[in-house]
């Protein structure tokens, strides 16, 4: 995807070792021209799936998987990071390391969000070493659903997130693979 | 907003005194067609305010934020609750109590995403007491922007949140408004 090259050469940060900052893209913001395209486009390439809803997790993937849900006609559904008194007892809920966040942290989902009919078309902004993603596979595995593929805006291949989802046998497409990072540098694979 | 009303009267669950479970709209997820249509209303509702950005907080304000920035045609910001790698140390943070988490939680946003020179609309799916909201109306000001209205999906009129912000002289839109709620019932204002 051309146009989001474009915005993360002109705007991505390198702000630790391994670490893509893209505030008014994915982190903590969004432009809706930009984030709809990338709907139509995760859209596109999941077009034969019959996608039945898409998932995510809170919080920078929320704006491209409810763009891609707006555009297969879906709902979204989002697992959220920390138990509050919104929260069902009995919701699913695994404990991920996150990279970003360098703690661990939970992703609950509600159970009455998912069931067995299900084929989810499961949509993140980034990841690193895929622990959240692997976490939430294994909620989607627990409610019995299907996980029908995985959307990653931005891949960075130097890490070892998309591989390791495509060898447990998940279809992976990213908008955008980055092959290295570093100070001043961003390097794309294709 | 009466497909909003209609869908709270089916799917809203009362959890705790005082606090509305939304899952599927809301909190835990969004209806694509739903959600684009609180966005089209705040954008009516707004239409004359020259918005330059629409502000909102992680996570379940993101999407009909996402939809009214969409609609309008313009940026979206929000703010994060955690700091991580991702932000930049000079970041705007305030500190807010949270109803529904029950803990002090943070309010973050990058110095970059905001300047004195936006017109900013603050979207929210919910106030309880309007302590998160004033804490973004906070980092709003420090910024130097003019926050030109705040839209919320549900205002519980029989919480303090929405009255307060109007007291300090913001104009307030809210799609639905509670008067009460308890076991087994929801009481719309109009």
């Amino acid at each position: 995807m051309e146009l989001l090259k474009e915005r993360i050469r002109r705007e991505g940060v390198v702000v630790a070792p391994g670490v893509l900052q893209l505030d008014a893209v994915l982190s903590h913001g969004a432009d809706p021209v930009l984030t709809m395209e990338m709907g139509r486009e995760f859209a596109r390439r999941f077009a034969g799936e019959r996608i039945t809803k898409v998932i995510t997790m809170e919080s920078a993937g929320i704006a491209p998987a409810f763009a891609t849900a707006h555009v297969l006609g879906v709902p979204l559904v989002f697992a959220r990071r920390k138990f509050t008194l919104l929260n069902d007892p009995g919701s699913y809920m695994v404990r991920v390391p996150s990279f970003t966040k360098g703690i661990v942290s939970d992703l609950i989902v509600a159970r009455h969000m998912l069931d067995e009919n299900d084929s989810l078309l499961f949509i993140d902004d980034m990841v690193a070493n895929g622990n959240a993603a692997r976490g939430l596979i294994r909620i989607v595995e627990q409610a019995g659903a299907k996980l029908a593929g995985i959307g990653l805006v931005v891949e960075k291949t130097f890490q070892d997130g998309g591989r390791s989802l495509r060898e447990m046998g998940y279809r992976v497409e990213s908008l955008v693979r980055i092959s290295a990072i570093g100070e001043g540098f961003i390097e794309f694979e294709d």
